[in-house]
Order: structure tokens, then C-alpha cells, then sequence
């Protein structure tokens, strides 16, 4: 596998609000957020998502969630895992996530 | 005053919470529910927000929050009149105003 640039995040101290309905306003990615509120941390590959869009989309997708500081990404080999960011959106914005999983 | 149509609403027990996150993803819709949130009720009227779009942008931005559940309208001679729909919000999808309200 070639090199690829490592993901960038954004703490969810450092995002408004705002940015994090923005995130979860579209049906994907909420998906996405959903389906990561019932799996273990590290354990959903990129790839292992049930979405309708193309890789360049989902992509972009998960690159809004990592800069709305929902996810955090790392490679392993030739995947790369994805965990939600449960604590630290807990702490910033508190019963959101519950909100988005279960409304 | 010509007639107009009365506003139709969404009560917030119908609307999904991707519908809530997408309302308040906007810059002015999530402006004029912080200017509400610290309103008396009824006592907004459209016309006076300070946001910068035109009067078709802005009827369009008030029937999203309408629909979204997060605001109720009335006609009140010319104007037309606003509350935030915080008990329902609260009842429905709680801690989410405050959130937004704050974050």
C-alpha cells in the first residue's frame, strides 16, 4: 500500500455548534454516527459501512466528521478505523449524541 | 394588508432530529432561535431580526423552522409574530435547545 497522508482531526473543544448539526444534518453521515454509537472503538473500517455513495463522497464525508470532531481515525495496515468521539463530545456538548442516535 | 396564507406547522413530536440538525446547520436560522431564546414570546415579528438576507430568503428560513418544529407563528394585525417552541423542543429532544442556544 502507498503512503497516505494521515487524517486530520479537530477537537470537539474547538468546534461550534453550528458545525456539528451541519455534520448531522446529512442522512450518510448520520448514518454513519449511528452505526458507530453500536460498535466498539477502532473496530469499523471505513469500507464496513452500509452507505449509498461512491468512495470519493464517503470520503469527504468522513472527512466533515472528523472536522466536526465526531470521529477519530487512525490507519491499521490497509484499513483505516474510525471511533465516535463519545467522550469529548459528552463533556462539550452534553446528551447531543444520544439525541442523534436515538431521535 | 392583503390576505395571506396562514403558516403551516410541524409539531415537534413529527419531526426527525436530521430535520432539527439540518434547520439549525444554517447561520440565520440558528441566529434568529438564539434572538428568540431570549425573547418574550410573541413578541418578534419577522421583520425584526437582524440578518443579512433579503425578505424571500428570509420567509424561506422561517419555514424551515417551522417545519422543523422549532418555531410557531401567528398573525398579529400586519405583522407576523414569533415563539420558540421550547417546551415541546424540551419535551421532544431535550437539552438540544440549550445546546444550540449556547454552543
Amino acid at each position: 500500500m502507498g503512503h497516505r497522508a494521515e487524517p486530520e482531526h479537530t477537537h470537539p473543544d474547538d468546534v461550534p455548534v453550528q458545525a456539528v448539526f451541519a455534520a448531522l444534518a446529512d442522512p450518510v453521515r448520520l448514518g454513519i454516527v449511528r452505526e458507530l454509537a453500536g460498535s466498539p472503538e477502532w473496530e469499523r473500517a471505513c469500507g464496513s459501512f452500509d452507505v449509498p455513495v461512491g468512495k470519493a463522497a464517503l470520503s469527504h464525508h468522513f472527512a466533515v466528521l472528523r472536522s466536526a470532531g465526531l470521529i477519530e481515525q487512525r490507519d491499521d495496515g490497509a484499513k483505516r478505523v474510525n471511533r465516535l468521539r463519545r467522550a469529548e463530545l459528552e463533556a462539550r456538548f452534553p446528551g447531543l449524541l444520544d439525541l442523534a442516535v436515538i431521535g
